[in-house]
């Protein structure tokens, strides 16, 4: 009796994040037209969120295609890939000899009247060397379908694939963890066979892989790899959210998508961390943190010197910042959280009237390069009218 | 990277009902050992939570069965039957001549370590006459695959099946959305080949098919009919819930459920309302009012002759209650709710000091024939030490 | 160190109501510039949110006259009158021969930049007869300390002073709870001298007193009597509210309240009830719901003659419908609730395709005497486009 | 109407938390017989939630005193004393020449059938310097009231008191914020005048003042100093909380606290972070991080050398972690929160199965100095049976 759901044509409801001083709501499910997840552009480029590896029941996992389109619409993403196991059926009782592009056209369809960028993928999947690896913005991921793991990739790039390394530091294939690169690693790397590499895979992080990826100069990655749901894997209900790989692109396409990736303009937004290159982490947290108002406090007994400044992150992760400034804070101690959507506001020592200054800070829940933090900068101009 | 789900073995996370006077919390998800939702057991019999309509993608659901499995068992349910359809299979291009009983074969395999009951079911699917019927309790649905509908529900009576019919004021089968008895449906009653009909179905409800099921004495029934995703259709995270349908059984077996809607023991809960026959719904509702404390009130003149009564709301729905008490109140008007989980403290004007005394209530969102309205008491007794 | 407190010059903070079908969010707090409560305006008069009862350390309240006018702003109410007892000065070793003006005074400073309403009241606290009343309006409260009753109700009334009947079913006072007229309350009322009645106290309501005001013909008044907190007595953090009288008055000033008071223009929102008289309460609740959309249903097989009617909720209590329309619904039983701010989508059978029809709903939450509800129309205008 | 409040006899309503991992969910109002807040008690000590530093009517707050007790008792506060200003008393043309032990007697009275400690405060109110100042354990306030201030803090000690600086950044005394020892600092605390000092007042903390109070060995302290309402100044129904003092104490008296913050034996929480001497933060932290679990991560494969330990954070503030253990972590870079009551599972690379192994973190949001971190150890048992 599917008809019959005319009547809820209202299918995604409207969400309302509270934004509050010091305090986070979260929520849930945004409207359909807005998007759950808030991180600014930055200059020259659009931040598109994106997930580049998930499976269906057209290898393992528990869905029809159509399921993980909603999904990304109700979360608002930018993109998606669904990358089927090449080689892992384990339906393939029930659905025998699929056509690897299936789950992608299925996708397709469903997505067609929205804004949602399907982009055909297929997950290569072998043991190590080299393990598991995406190919996406396939034309055919049927003509992957080859013994030698070097013809698969190579066939990939012909199609002009991007292709990265999964979890390379998966333990059902380093049962240490640490992400290592291997003979054939170099070999594909050489040969321009690989091009990016996951340092975050579901709730897994490595920063052995990150390391690869800054010596590499591999295009860093991060996706849920989700089989079942992703309500349910990461609570989002709750406030949670999948790992996404954001990527840095001079316009919603494809083809920018793409540009974006192969150029290497990604950061990685995992559990509360955002991970990349400081190039474009630093300018993500900058233009996510608001200046609203700054202003010199005053008593009963007239002006002080110290400044308030109220700072809003607007953005869905936290950050977790060290003041690195010259000046004490009064209001807080050196390290503190500008929750999402919340507002901090800083009391800062400047000693004597300062116009302007800057406010410097660490952030901590950033990465550029292993157990290494950004710093980033906030010009603050008092205003006393 | 599927084995990495190691990590969050607490899969289905804690939930919590607050309990509050006068407002109920609307929560979400259950702890995987908790049921989500509440309704108390009536003398006799146990009350078992129940949906026995559902697809997957073995007819034109969206989810593989495992899904179907893990939805039950986060929401806490007793039984679930998939209902594929047998005739209508819309993805057989994929899944081509699909063995009609595997996606509850996938079913039993997800819930084995569960104390979740899988019932094996199909869904007859006709132009009207006689429209769609499921039949569930078979032995092998492949069985049911015959041209003559005479034939198939002979063929599943056969096998022991509990038939009932669904949907029967379906817009796309009848667009004045009037339940009707056709002449076959007549029929199959005489011939004893329809046990039940649906008087609810997803978010529809009939009270032409409630007139139908009260006159012919067929099992009601509420299912979901669910092909997307329960959490989704239903807004579980806002304290949403599918329809089901209780059934009152002898014990949590397959066994007592088919005993329980052989012998018509079942009420339907559908968004705020509880639909069935009165001697079933009157002891569910009276049981799920709990009288927690009884006192006169007292001012600062002394005692009064006004009786509060804590009223406690056990179950997972509202109940609307108008006062049909000889006694006025002292804290409500003669209409208002007591919320799931919520208490209202109830003053009684009994005129005189009264140890014992009773309180009458129609209960205006319980149906128990088209329109009309189960009446239940509370009998209070008073103790003031 | 309360200059400090400049810091958090947003003191009041946002709060948003997320509006979903069929579910209710309770929410708390509204923005300072946003009324917490929504009850929309009624052909030729403005519905102003007024609580006329409550208490501060100036008799034997709690709190300050400050907290009382911030309670009020949080809540977005219009106006308030602080009305502390004029006999009975619990504090007065601490506070010893206070100015019976003072609780005003205080709260008029606290108010001045803000858009609510100040008004200077009294409660005149005797034994029964007559009981508590309250002199609201009042040019100087002082005046109202004399021995005679009566001659503090005519100096009331020499000031200009509405007078109302205070919680005439107290239990202190009335121990059976009945409120009722005795010989000098008929004497008040001839002599001009009592213009109003509470049906509603604190958590209280009472059938007689209702009777009582429709009989005398005496304004419909219903208000929180608060001593402690609203938070914390009434749990708005919950969605909580305190008893209100809503006076429906040409615009939002001291005078037309008065003038709506003295013309009866009144009604009671009280836990989840709307109390008063139907002339008010019916376009009160007609203008709550709103008919968003309608549109005839459509399946597979064509159109249907079912229409779906969108109905929002866009107050701030839930509305308990029964359906007394010809046509049966296709979505629900014949009671059900709109919850506040939710909107529910009705299937109604028209049994065949209408452009227009009327919907009629008697609304059980509603009281226009004792257990009597008022019916409301809904013009429907069904849009295919 | 007062004594109809008899009906809501739970005045008090039941709060949860909910528990879950990696998020927390911010919750309110204790059940009265349970504590809002949970810190865990120390080796030798139990750790007392109190706050000694607030207003009522009784100087320029808002609130008569019960209200400051009620405010308490839903928050599950172990103590307070009310320090009302002995030389500023702007209410006075209200209350005139108030017995300075006033507050504390109505306190003391209203907490009597309660396990809250009450007690006798008042604050020292001059210039700088000295700045304010509160005395507590006192036994009479108004022996307090003299012309010089070194006679009113040797009459305070001469009763015994606990004398401690409130606020020495306060920009009214010290308009650059900077606390700072002056003269008459230095002779109050060689004569053994002075034995603690605010490093936090409301929402301000000072670094410069917690350098003081290590180098004169004066017990840290962090007090809300609340005028108005603790629920609105701190959002509790957001999740928010007023600062407090943490004294370790050896039972919960009156007695032990004295000798607790005579011993120096306190903490501050303040916001997210936790202020005090390392040898109590360590083991306050230490015992509120719980080990639930810790086993060896498996792959289809077999097992792996990576340990997953999951960390239950039982306290009532996150915990910003910095990785300092030789291990690399599988599931999160260096930093990370464990928030309040959530749960994190650490993926721990240990390089070869280890029985028994410890982690080693830096605790970012605690502060044992000046922008000084202690490091707290996890000892790790892993269980793989």
């Amino acid at each position: 009796m599917k008809q019959i759901r005319l009547y809820t044509l209202t299918l995604f409801q409207i969400l309302i994040c509270v934004l509050l001083t010091q305090i986070s709501i979260q929520s849930s499910y945004a409207h359909e037209n807005e998007r759950l997840y808030q991180f600014p552009d930055i200059p020259g480029y659009k931040t598109l969120l994106c997930d580049f590896h998930m499976h269906t029941v057209f290898s393992d996992g528990d869905v029809w295609p159509t399921i993980r389109v909603h999904e990304a619409l109700k979360e608002g993403l930018d993109a998606i890939s669904i990358t089927d196991h090449l080689e892992y059926q384990p339906h393939e009782k029930d659905i025998a000899h699929p056509d690897r592009n299936r789950s992608y056209q299925i996708a397709l369809d469903a997505a067609q009247e929205h804004d949602l960028i399907i982009i055909n993928g297929a997950e290569i999947t072998r043991d190590m060397p080299p393990g598991h690896a995406n190919a996406i913005f396939l034309k055919d991921a049927n003509k992957l379908i080859k013994e030698d793991v070097f013809d698969v990739f190579r066939e990939a790039k012909r199609q002009g694939a991007f292709i990265f390394w999964n979890h390379p530091h998966w333990i059902a294939h380093k049962p240490d963890g640490i992400a290592e690169l291997m003979e054939m690693h170099h070999q594909l790397i050489n040969d321009g066979l690989l091009d990016g590499i996951e340092i975050v895979n579901d709730v897994t992080y490595s920063n052995e892989a990150m390391q690869i990826a800054l010596d590499q100069n591999l295009t860093i990655m991060g996706n849920s790899d989700i089989h079942g749901l992703v309500d349910w894997s990461y609570k989002l209900y709750k406030g949670g959210h999948r790992p996404l790989t954001l990527v840095f692109a001079e316009d919603k396409s494809e083809e920018s998508i793409k540009e974006g990736l192969e150029s290497g303009r990604t950061a990685v937004w995992f559990n509360e961390s955002v991970i990349g290159k400081s190039e474009f982490l630093i300018p993500l947290i900058e233009h996510s943190l608001l200046v609203k108002r700054s202003y010199t406090m005053k008593s009963y007994t007239g002006e002080s010197s110290v400044q308030a400044v109220e700072i809003e992150n607007k953005s869905s992760t936290d950050y977790i910042l060290e003041n690195l400034s010259d000046f004490s804070l009064h209001s807080h101690a050196d390290v503190f959280t500008i929750k999402t959507h919340g507002t901090e506001t800083v009391g800062v020592m400047t000693l004597k009237k300062m116009p302007e200054f800057e406010l410097c800070f660490k952030v901590l829940n950033a990465v550029v390069a292993p157990n290494t933090h950004p710093e980033i900068n906030l010009k603050i101009h008092v205003n006393d009218d």
